[in-house]
């Protein structure tokens, strides 16, 4: 029996696996999403990152220098083998900045490399002009060209060399890289305000609520700080995608719902693994085992990307791409059975230029070096609840099992999982409480068409700790580049939150009696 | 040339460490402070510590069950090694306790045997029956019986296993403890409030700072919170011990300030020596030289100690140790000399009960168990400012050096110090505006005759951030047993904290709905 894995990034950020038994000819059909014991993030395709902002290379203002801080290996003991570093890559454009009492935006770089995220994050290259700020973004620890040991082949050669690689201590690389910074910048008065999407927005929560002296706001958008085990509905996720794609129509739902059933079938014999590869124009016969795999993937993306205008983030989209694939579905160019219309839907995912001439070639490459990583944070910390699936959605239903899923981590990684390590070292039960005593200036963005909304903060906390919810948004559709074509509720978005990292920096000056750069 | 070497516990806190440069029988005089390598606590005497509280033994309300909980040994990485467990000790009393909503009221271990502490926080043992509280008392990590590797020799045995004694790590030690206890307990919604006097003071309001989910509330007695370098003046905290005696009169002062050069003198003949032998009633005659550290530690210990009621935390002292040391010079019951009147004063700090038949016989014994520990704190992480004595006071001279502070650290440890990391990792610098956006239900308490209010917060910051200042307060004086002779300023002092403490409780019921208990 073949197995497929399919694993879906879920936008550099968090991990959803999904694996996929598909049978071989002979064994019965037995398709089903599976927990998998090591989630991994694959990208499909090699996409060049050049292509992604704002559908059309990289904007001409994201200019940078790039430089190492030699950071600390482990903040938090003091073996020798603390006191190792390695150079942390940091991103800086000065061209803005007002000088030592004007603000620094920092960026708090994801699972990936820096420079994704530097290219990505119009939001912050937009402002930098008005505020007069630097701006600065940092790579995380265990990726891109971050890398204790020497290399990423020695950062990840065994547990006892990536066993560093955790959110606390990337949490508190920012702090000491920041103040570094600041201190050889002698601009210690600078306020510091920290952006971040998804993971990257967990991390600028955290580092405002754990660092409140080093960094004086954050801007968290889709960061799903409530995603995990007793917080989160582990089903909610995929209910999420399942009714964006429900709200563009019932009739695109349920096909989706019943395809998988029809896939597993076809998949079964050579006559329907012939009709398929014709049907889906793979490029390889031998590849229509993945076609589950690519249709979850492109659900998942296609849902939590579903932003308004072209994209290309990770793969060129059209504007609401949901809306795209059910009109595929409903209305397809040929054939009118449900293979038809699920390829007219992988098209618009996949194949969006038109550029492809078949399906399913991609190499599974990590073009953003997030793969090693983001699998090693999911199965030992980052345990986030993306794991299960009810019946009646657009996948294969699947019911959440904890004790599989904390198995499966274990036996990846070789150590025991922590899913309640996270909730006791940065908190989210009772939030509301907690916060609003505890904590300032943080907003939380989320869009409802973003899965993983499901496990944001989606209501305002004190007049100081701001949910931003908006029905129509996608995944940290606000930090992007703005364009001509945005509707009008994503420009009041950006609008809210420049006004309020305004009375920010105005209540800071104030406070600190320093003349407003 | 001999070189004795005296070293001073801060009440189980802070370590300063004199060395003092004697000469022998031919070498010059060259009495000096010195910086040391190595911060060491020496208690020269082996006091029972039934002795200790309130002066008569232990209150007959101290009554607990000795736990142990396993604690992780390194909460912030994912290292084999981080997942290796220790028994951590933890003291506890249900009594007064009234149920899964009711407070616990938690003690943040200093770094000695928590059994000290418990036996000595009489406001703990006193408030519990009125809050229907849970006593909970928690061993900091490598001291007491909470020793990782199975045993203190372990432990300590080198830089690869003392490592994991880090203040970050002993944090997230209480953090998880009360979780953990929390849950065992079925008692999700109980407020936590934690108590600390000195050093446990200070783990107090960290822990309230970084873990608000966790902990609602602090009571940081005498927490020195602000003693790190750049943040306290480093000559403060002699300057604090000396106006203590000048307070008392100015020629005790100046007898203090000028006996050093007379001992120094006198220690460097034989005539000399003999005559200090005899005045001083060594217990044997070779141990003269270790007169000006018995001095020193006298005078800085009846300083911190300067308690208005007789006391026996560390050694058994009169009422006003300070007063009655200054009485003892300005009055000298025998002989008019310096070294008469130096005597008189020892022996209110030595020989209270007026039962020690000479002097100088202590053994450098560590019944509290503190030496291997915190010299290793002291010269890692917790460099407080303690190391400079300006002209003119009670102690001999001595510039602050910074740099031979850490050179001797590094010589001590093996390791570099990180003078920098405590206040990067929880704060000092502007803590007024930090604290007020980011932090609250936090008391300060500080005595202005305690050498440590040097590094205080002295100053309220909020209406929930609360500065209580005593003049006449020595060292976590609040948190002492109760005492008929307590001075109404005393009083006060625990009404106000009771009342804060009191108002914290029905806000956190009104908050979370919870009938209050």
């Amino acid at each position: 029996m073949a197995r497929s894995t399919t694993l879906i990034l879920l936008l550099l950020t968090v991990t959803l696996i999904s694996f996929f038994t598909v049978s071989g000819a002979t064994a019965p059909p037995t398709y089903r999403r599976r927990r998998h014991t090591s989630p991994l993030t694959h990208i499909h395709r090699r996409r060049p990152i050049v292509a992604a902002a704002a559908g059309g290379g990289v904007p001409t203002q994201v200019r940078y220098e790039t430089k190492y801080y030699e950071q600390r290996l482990d903040h938090f003991d003091a073996l020798p083998a603390s006191y190792r570093t390695f150079p942390q890559r940091y991103l800086v454009n000065g061209t803005y900045w007002g000088g030592k009492t004007s603000p620094v935006f920092l960026y708090a770089g994801n699972e990936g490399n820096v420079e994704l995220f530097t290219n990505n994050t119009g939001f912050m290259w937009e402002l930098a002009p008005r505020f007069r700020a630097l701006l600065l973004f940092v790579e995380h620890r265990y990726y891109g060209k971050s890398f204790p040991f020497g290399s990423e082949e020695a950062a990840f050669r065994n547990t006892s060399t990536v066993g560093y690689l955790t959110t606390t201590q990337a949490v508190a690389d920012l702090a000491t890289l920041v103040q570094s910074l600041k201190s050889n910048l002698s601009a210690h008065a600078a306020p510091v305000i920290v952006f971040g999407g998804s993971y990257g927005g967990m991390l600028a929560a955290w580092v405002r609520m754990k660092y409140p002296h080093v960094v004086m706001g954050a801007v968290a958008s889709s960061a799903p700080i409530l995603g995990f085990y007793g917080l989160a509905d582990p089903y909610a996720f995929y209910d999420v995608i399942s009714n964006d794609f429900k709200s563009e129509s019932k009739n695109c739902h349920d096909v989706l719902m019943k395809s998988w059933g029809e896939l597993d079938k076809a998949l079964s014999n050579d006559a329907g693994r012939a009709d398929l590869n014709s049907t889906f124009k793979m490029c390889r016969a031998s590849t229509v085992d993945a076609i589950p795999d690519l249709l979850d993937t492109a659900l998942t993306y296609s849902a939590m990307t579903d932003y308004p205008t072209s994209s290309g983030f990770l793969t060129p989209l059209p504007p609401y791409p949901v809306k795209e694939m059910c009109r595929a579905i409903d209305h397809p160019k040929s054939g009118n059975d449900t293979f038809a219309r699920i390829k007219g839907a992988l098209d618009v995912y996949y194949n969006h230029t038109g550029a492809e001439p078949c399906l399913g070639d991609a190499t599974e490459s990590d073009p953003y070096g997030m793969f090693d990583g983001w699998d090693w944070q999911a199965c030992t910390e980052m345990i986030l609840m993306t794991y299960g699936v009810r019946n009646g959605t657009v996948f294969p239903p699947e019911p959440f099992n904890f004790t599989d899923l904390l198995a499966g981590c274990r036996a990846s990684t070789g150590l025991p999982p922590r899913p309640y390590w996270i909730p006791t070292e940065f908190g989210g039960f009772d939030i509301k409480h907690v916060l609003r005593r505890s904590a300032s200036n943080i907003i939380f963005f989320n869009g409802l068409r973003d899965p993983w909304s499901s496990g944001g903060v989606l209501k305002s906390i004190s007049n100081s700790i701001i949910a931003l919810v908006e029905p129509k948004g996608s995944h940290h559709v606000d930090l992007r580049f703005s364009t001509k074509e945005d509707p009008e509720w994503l420009k009041q978005v950006r609008i809210k939150e420049t006004r309020i990292i305004a009375h920010w920096l105005r209540q800071y000056y104030k406070e600190e009696t320093i003349d407003s750069p």
